[in-house]
């Protein structure tokens, strides 16, 4: 099928990271969405300006409205931020009745009542899944995955830059201006650090939130906001002595007659999954009447998170340009013509790391042989406790961690080590996952 | 808009859950969707059996395969589990063109191949939300959230017998045996528990998680199985000593030129999030090459937690069924002109509970002057910590967590406190949330 057109605007770190994506994935995404999605053209600033991504095939301008006028283009992705000429270029885009994607929640929390009534009368879309959360896919959880439930309230970690100044303040007990400074270093915290310090980007956020929640109109002008520059490491420590940690939270809760709508600093229980995110990730806690609490978590900034927002937004649009049966979301995600048969590993051939329990006479040399065994199968050993025999029994017991090897190895080892005469028991043999990489 | 006809097929405790759901929440639900969803006919074993929702309105059957064939009925929902008689059920819907929701993962797991195809020719729909992970809404996440990604792996914790089971051995150092029968006499495990314990439920719901994220046909047959009834308390504590906590996981993984699917007992380090996901509660991290990691978490089972998933089906099907713009998910989850204009309540009349500081000279009756303050607002107080002056300092911190109260009424005990005497500076004043109940 032919491809569909994109006109991207502004090709920044979100810019630059949707041009990487939809290359890198075009094959993953052409079998999801059911044909190609290409970008055709993109308004930069500078177009002499080195970039981070590959932008060969791709009519570069510095006018964003043509963009949006450009007679090739189907889709427009705005990219730019702000709310002036990004409005425009969305105005203009909407009138010519081209979709639009963008990741603007000053835009959306600002001006989307009117965009969306703009977008309604012309039929056509504007998505906006890379507004919060970065790539966590919450519009799309609360908007349809909830849409069976009254929404009571949420809550949210929707800033990564205030959420890693608290970490930092709470991990090292160092103050809010020495960490900003070293965040700003860093690239987690703009020059002019206000919008996400004093709370107005969470607010711009949760305005976002709080309207799919409840049905309601996007009302930014109405949110309490308190920032998180006047929070001092103490009240952080003490905090933590009393059970708690301070998370700087948008909170949006359905009352009796109205709704509250508010961002500040918050003390919540440190057994919460919440309580314990922490860096630059998001976290965005949901309570519906039917499925109770619920929590989506991911990286809610940085180029290719937001990026895999915006992708998917162009996904859905694609899907909607056309309104056959075809494209409907896939059963099984991928086109049924596109399903690859990939083989499954045989659990033999498949590497984890190990844990150990062996129960053994309690005489020397056991520890060694057991090493031993595990050394000529190539398997290194991470960690070792061994528990002393209770009263008035022989038997210990060896717990060994071990680091990554096949299965096909491990079984080996444990054949041999049962045959030892000192091991009293079958081995314990359980596997370990350190599930924090790719 | 006329009412979409519903045919429902199993009145157990989700089928109850879901007729409970569709009218405790018509409105916001005919709000979302465009048009109200009424349950024309549901098919029951034993019609006189007093039933825990409201079956007023709705024609009652005992022949499941009517409900197939019912003119009236233009959505199936099959909620009867197992793979016979409900996989004639759904052939025979989708034979008639009738859409079907289904929260059945042992039918899609090993039938699914051959159902989507049947559904692909016939231009229905079968949705499957309530399959896997109860009310959280997983497969939209990954089939249309993540779209954009090469999913590199996903675990998940999604089996809430089993998990419960684990977090109750750590939590009390009890044995397996035992904390199934208890699980067993609390309604958590079913009388035969062999399908969650052993792993053949997670290894279901894994086949279905694979196809989607890999885009790769159902394989349930290749799944690597392992269960927990061989756990011992033991090695549940031993874990737990080397910085671990073991967890039922399913596994599937992206390797070089193919794909691993395994269910078994995992070791995870205990300051991941997933390894804090406690007791019934399921939770699926899954990685893809754009977004990082996700991770979404919420009630996997239960009568409304897997309504919500259902509901949530039929809302899209119903969207789907007519493919004018107008049937699209609206910008802010609810039709635009059903939007509400809820008043947003000032901060003043918002009630939280409070961590307060005060710094004061360290004379006696300071603090039962701020108690007394607190006391007239009437503000009760959950816990104190007076902290001794520094040596040489003459200042005492005074740490105080209050019960909820009208913000308002905090405003008023803070200025009370402020004019005393012997405190020397501002109160800082932080809000307390428990994010625990509705």
């Amino acid at each position: 099928m032919e491809a569909v057109k994109v006109g991207l605007v502004g090709m920044g770190t979100v810019g630059g990271g949707t041009v990487t994506v939809l290359r890198r994935n075009a094959e993953e995404i052409r079998r999801r969405a059911g044909r190609p999605i290409e970008i055709a053209v993109a308004a930069v600033r500078d177009p002499a300006r080195p970039r981070s991504c590959d932008t060969s095939g791709i009519r570069l301008t510095t006018d964003p409205l043509a963009v949006a006028a450009d007679p090739e283009v189907q889709v427009v992705v705005e990219l730019m931020g702000g709310t002036g000429l990004a409005r425009e270029v969305v105005e203009r885009a909407v009138e010519a009745g081209k979709h639009v994607v963008t990741a603007n929640k000053a835009l959306i929390a600002t001006c989307g009542n009117e965009l969306f009534a703009q977008a309604q009368e012309r039929g056509v879309m504007i998505a906006f899944e890379a507004a919060v959360g970065g790539g966590i896919p919450i519009i799309k959880a609360v908007r349809e995955g909830l849409a069976a439930n009254r929404i009571q309230w949420l809550a949210g970690i929707i800033n990564g830059t205030a959420n890693y100044i608290l970490t930092e303040m709470r991990d090292k007990g160092r103050a809010f201006d020495e960490v900003l400074a070293e965040a700003q270093r860093l690239g987690y915290a703009e020059a002019d650090p206000t919008f996400d310090v004093e709370g107005i980007d969470a607010a711009h956020k949760l305005t976002i939130l709080a309207a799919i929640a409840f049905g309601i109109p996007l009302r930014f002008e109405q949110v309490y906001v308190e920032g998180i520059s006047a929070l001092t490491p103490e009240d952080v420590a003490y905090a933590g002595e009393l059970g708690y940690r301070i998370k700087h939270l948008g909170i949006a809760k359905r009352i009796d007659g109205g709704v509250e709508l508010r961002v500040h600093p918050t003390l919540i229980p440190e057994r919460r999954l919440i309580a314990n995110v922490d860096g630059v990730m998001n976290a965005v806690l949901v309570w519906g009447d039917a499925v109770g609490p619920t929590l989506y978590y991911g990286a809610g900034a940085g180029a290719e998170p937001t990026a895999s927002a915006v992708v998917a937004d162009l996904v859905e649009v694609v899907r909607a340009m056309t309104a056959d049966p075809e494209n409907r979301v896939p059963h099984l995600a991928f086109q049924p013509d596109a399903l690859e048969d990939l083989p499954i590993l045989p659990m033999d051939q498949v590497e984890t790391a190990y844990y150990l329990r062996l129960q053994a006479r309690d005489r020397p040399g056991v520890l060694a042989e057991v090493a031993g065994i595990l050394a000529r199968q190539g398997i290194s050993i991470e960690a070792v406790i061994q528990k002393e025999p209770p009263p008035g029994s022989q038997q210990v017991s060896v717990i060994l961690l071990t680091h990554r090897v096949q299965e096909r190895r491990m079984r080996e080892a444990i054949r041999q080590m049962e045959a030892l005469e000192d091991v009293t028991a079958p081995v314990v043999r359980l596997r370990v996952e350190s599930l924090g990489g790719r």
